[in-house]
């Protein structure tokens, strides 16, 4: 049934469940907010990719997730969808920093995924007005008993502050996004949290039922490109 | 006949076609733009390449392309034919910043010949006026269970960052030139558009039936060497 | 009975008690000191690992040794458990600086655990303010006839330079923290350090005796989160 | 007979000619200019070793060539000696910008000639009255499957900017001298040129009918040592 | 005898005698002041270890020595002490400049300790009030056909410079005093230098002839801690 | 006989008589000139090592030499001495700059012996009063298919800006100290490159002959230490 399949394609794509490991009440309310702020964000930003569940099932390594809708594949991504992107994927963080006014390590991966975009957008990409359209740095293969590939710094240390600024704004300004989004839609979060709680996955259509409306109004106000 | 062999010759330099992968029609569009914005440039500048065909059939690893004629090679290059390749090769990118007022990852590799150009041109060709007939860094062999070569920085960190300043300005400098030539030009660029995106190949002919009077004036405008 | 139980489960942990090592009567003070310097933070902060006995008997290379109660693990860190923690960990430093206004080499360990921690907190955890949500620093496996793990930094001096600052500020506002309860509670110190020479060791329940009524007098003034 | 013999030493120092190879008439103008360059620099130089013929002849890699009259080798190279020599290995590419206005990457090879002489006069012989009678820097050999020689930085980045200093003055003195001789003489270039265009090859006779008197001027107008 | 197993404690720890070695009269001179400064500035100190014996006597690489009493292991080395030794350990440089106004290479392996201790010190025991309880520099081990030990700096410039200020002010306070107790002990200096030369070696009870009620005067007036 | 033997001798420290490398005479003075500075100042200069014999005859890599007595080792090297070494080993090239107003790479070996004694009297033997008695440096060594060693640099921009300053001092200072000897006693130095041009080579007595007078009045002006 539809059921099993979609247990399998969990499976598949984030680990068995893992119900055994002892989680505290405190600790399931902290990851249920990190969850629900991912999933707020993801749900009212346009191009950001669409949100399929939400869960605070702890599956492999992760203590919870979101799961995208199983769209095609881009072959070409902007750096407003890129923006996005960030944003979404630094909701937990902000969700816990607004909630517990404390934050906790369980952001770690989600740091590294948006520091490494933004990384990318300013030396890959060219997408900082500061820096260009150059790309700085340049991949090298050092094959040596196995494979590795080492990155070569071919500028200058001005140039590396400015690409840590540009890093730093990038970064920040998504967090600030997905920090504004979560403090005006305060309510939903809860809402979103509170189901999360009793049921542990919320899917789509629940998700809209709680946003749908909302996200109308932010896709609405936003002016048009 | 002549087209089995012109696809042929297309299959050996880009890849066989790929009609196969889903592009939206919103791609579609930025692509066409962005091969565009090559052509367009690529055409007008009088010691860049020129050009024997522009298309946005996906080949291989890319997503369009521009093929220049088969000329003889050039057994020396002079630093105003860089200067023009380098518009040329960012044109692309100009294109979808224009249009879109967003830009995409379809031009990372556009950025990477450009940067390294420019690069080669400051450091190993002697061609920046500020740092003078010198070379800069060193190529070094280090033969280790296969064959790398490594650059070793030879120079201060004030060289440094005059080499970045300057490959900066060069890179940028061609990148206005192509802005310069599109915002100009603005109705070529949507006929080029408007024909690939109908017949998505353009061949020389029809691109000088679109570019060639402007492409007259451009040069008689320019004050001869 | 519950004694071999005991000596067992700490052999396991810390190595076969060492008695025969000879230790000065001005030695066996400092190392008094220090394990109560530990104690008496680690039992007053309310998110460190709560204690479950503290001993001066030598054991593997520790010349004494403060263990916790065998709590379940946590899936989630947070910022403030680890700020508690660090000061636990600075206390012993912080009793030898207090009482002897000279310090030893026996808190080596803690120093590297305590700027471990707060180099995890900065570069990988994002927990400062200053620096942001993002990840600095990048591990690489280099694997040559065994396994190395690397960091390489891929920063500029500027962000160093805040790095060890952040660095610097976490671990010098631990030791403060420390420092302040030591000499607030150096009755109570004074008190521990009686007991472990006479006895060598202490169990909770001798601790709770000697820190209960303070403990609740230190949560209480605490403004709740 | 002579003339076999002469191509066989030519063979062997600047390989088998190599006349397939497709040039254009525009580059040929370029080389022809360049090889002048080199040979009018070096003919007036009265320290750089004398010429014994130039060429347009395309041998092995290179486009055209100068040989050097086959004398006894120095034990000792003074650092007047040194500097005439920069100047006329940069006498190719100031021709190149004082005819063309535009400069080409066949100077590669000469700018890393002089590059590496100055940096010798800096680092190695203590030529710099700036740095004086020192050595800078450190050949290592690291012995590993192969040989190989790094030069390790044994300074500070004050000095490492004050070698660059130095050996970009040196350089650039070399190439004004070069720029003056040819501004001053710019005549005897054009005749050069002629001939070579003309000839492809020109011996030291043809040279000395060309540039004898002006030589004569040159050295008398010296300052004696 | 007794005599017999003294030299042959003295063949384990220094190395047989080495009589043959020529060393010219004023070069013994210079050895006799350079350990009778150690031996002066250790016996003076109350946390330096206690002195056995001094020697001009060459033993292995060494031209003379001093041997500590075989005490107790510390296993707690406090600040203090480190200091103290330091002091002792520049007493033969410190006793070398003032005597001679000329400094010898004998010193070498004494700065390399002193260095050694100051770093420690500052980089791992967190002695620095400047630097505070942290450690500096992470210690590798690269395995690699042997085992090598690396010490890769994890700090900015910025800390780098206080940790060489640092540990050039320990080490510059270290020497002050030992310059500071041999100038004010001149006459001692030189009447174990006579005895020295007379006799070439010291034992325990000739240098408390010398110096014991100095020792005693200096304790006395220093504050107890 | 003596003159055999003193054949086989240099033949050993020098390498076997190169008279077949053909040498101008432009080159021969310059080389007299090279070695008679040498001679002079080695002479004139009290602390370093007496010379037996100066040459031109070009032996081995060397196209002259300076001979030192077969005096005895010293076991200790003083500041003072290692000074007076210096300026020996730098009076070649000051004596070609002088005589000449130009110089040679015939001074390469030189320069580096004297930045090599400077740097260990600054970064090994603590002889810089600036850096005061620490080391500065860290000898690694690398074992690898054979046995590498490595200077590690564990010191900041600030001290290795620091060394570079003491070192080119030490060097500055000794090569002046060369060139005040051989401005003064500029008579003698033509002496002595008139009798080497004449016999190739002076044994001590005929260099005695011309500046033994003159070594008296220069010891004798000197402030005994």
């Amino acid at each position: 049934g539809m059921e099993e399949f979609e247990e399998a394609v969990e499976r598949v794509v984030a680990g068995p469940e893992r119900r055994s490991r002892i989680i505290s009440e405190e600790e399931k309310r902290i990851i249920a907010y990190h969850e629900a702020g991912h999933a707020l964000v993801r749900y009212l930003l346009p191009k950001a990719d669409p949100i399929a569940k939400v869960s605070i099932v702890a599956r492999g390594m992760s203590l919870g997730h979101v799961r995208k809708l199983p769209e095609r594949d881009f072959v070409l991504i902007s750096q407003s969808k890129l923006e996005d992107e960030m944003a979404a994927i630094l909701g937990g963080r902000a969700a816990e920093e607004i909630i517990f006014r404390d934050v906790t390590d369980g952001a770690t991966d989600d740091l590294e995924k948006a520091t490494r975009m933004a990384r990318a957008m300013v030396t890959q990409y060219g997408m900082s007005r500061k820096l260009g359209p150059l790309q700085f740095g340049r991949k090298d293969e050092l094959i040596f008993l196995g494979r590795e590939i080492m990155e070569q710094r071919n500028y200058s240390e001005k140039v590396a502050r400015e690409i840590d600024a540009e890093i730093q704004r990038l970064v920040e300004t998504a967090y600030n996004h997905a920090r504004g989004l979560i403090l005006t839609h305060r309510d939903k979060l809860d809402a979103i949290v509170q189901k999360l709680l009793e049921e542990e996955t919320l899917e789509r259509d629940e998700l809209d039922a709680i946003l749908q409306d909302v996200a109308q109004k932010v896709r609405t106000e936003q002016v048009p490109v």
